[in-house]
């Protein structure tokens, strides 16, 4: 049984969830309290030592301990419905707006969020090192989500989907890095009309409730 | 024919060559100068509006515009030799670490580089939109770079290549990432045997003089 180490309200383990629910991919669940610090305790290390969510484990026993490959192994495992794309064309343009989705949108908020929370002091990227905080840095990612915002509204301009002309794990990335960005109290206004009418149009998926 | 927006002293353009040159695929390649800022021109906006190289023109005439859009065409339309895995688990090995690669490397040398340096004074981040530099993130690139050469080492104690038992893209990646380093003035030492070791294997490979 394909098992899932997870995270309710964290934004990585969210796109693993949406990704096996539009697979439609049986699998177990195991929840990792992050606000307790659980993904830096001995158990947790000894899963896996790079002490993040999610990390997924095969039925053949392999641990996959980030997106890039839980989606990479996923696609290749379970193939219909295609979320990387079918010809080459679909393939790159997926990818690169997945890469951007991350490091435009994900990775802003991140930012935003893990140099300013007081909550996260010394903790400013995840992972089993601590580095401190940089105020100018949450200050950057403010900025960068901003950003975020006018480039996905004015991709979405005449499209239902962020790449390819079909659903993908790039409009996956896409939702889960805009709503991650409420936690640092932002989010899309009337001047993204396109965003927001993908955003309600990606709300009727079922997965999107995860 | 296949064209790449290449720059002979960049990091990025320089993965997409590698990549070019392990599939054998013939291309032509055209210069753009970096240090003289032509990537924010009106010539190259008008080609590549993200301000940034590499871009790849494809002979169907798409662009693509970063390496994960490069990589996943170039891998669907000449799937010889693989550079990115063949099964289920060597295709999640590999998309894994090529990502750990580029934010544990190529982002944390970058970082240093683009926060310090007096010629990048408000180029913090590439493309189109202008960031102050932060001295912070730039000392906290540089303990990345160590991080990560420890990182890595660790990885190749008994193993020949990065991921999946053969060369693939986060080999790529990770000889790009480990000599864009130098630029920082870092580089692996004794404490580093078998990062030294993989280094050397890779030189052999005519497509790491590119």
């Amino acid at each position: 049984m394909i098992t899932l180490y997870d995270c309710a309200t964290a934004p990585s383990p969210r796109r693993a969830r949406i990704f096996l629910a539009e697979k439609g991919i049986a699998h177990a669940s195991v929840p990792v309290d992050l606000r307790s610090g659980e993904q830096l305790g001995v158990a947790y290390r000894q899963i896996n030592p790079q002490c993040t969510v999610p990390a997924l484990r095969t039925d053949e026993g392999m641990l996959l301990t980030d997106n890039a490959g839980i989606a990479a192994y996923l696609e290749a495992r379970f193939p219909e419905p295609p979320l990387l794309g079918e010809t080459p064309a679909e393939k790159a343009d997926i990818a690169s707006w997945n890469w951007r989705m991350e490091f435009e949108g994900l990775l802003a908020v991140a930012e935003a969020l893990r140099n300013s929370a007081p909550a996260m002091a010394n903790r400013a990227l995840p992972g089993a090192v601590n580095y401190p905080q940089i105020p100018a840095l949450a200050e950057r990612g403010l900025a960068r989500v901003g950003q975020f915002f006018d480039t996905l509204n004015e991709r979405l301009a005449g499209r239902n989907f962020i790449a390819a002309d079909r659903f993908s794990v790039a409009d996956i990335t896409a939702v889960v890095a805009l709503d991650f960005a409420r936690i640092v109290k932002r989010k899309p206004g009337e001047q993204h009309p396109h965003l927001l009418r993908w955003r309600v149009a990606m709300a009727l998926r079922p997965s999107m409730s995860l």
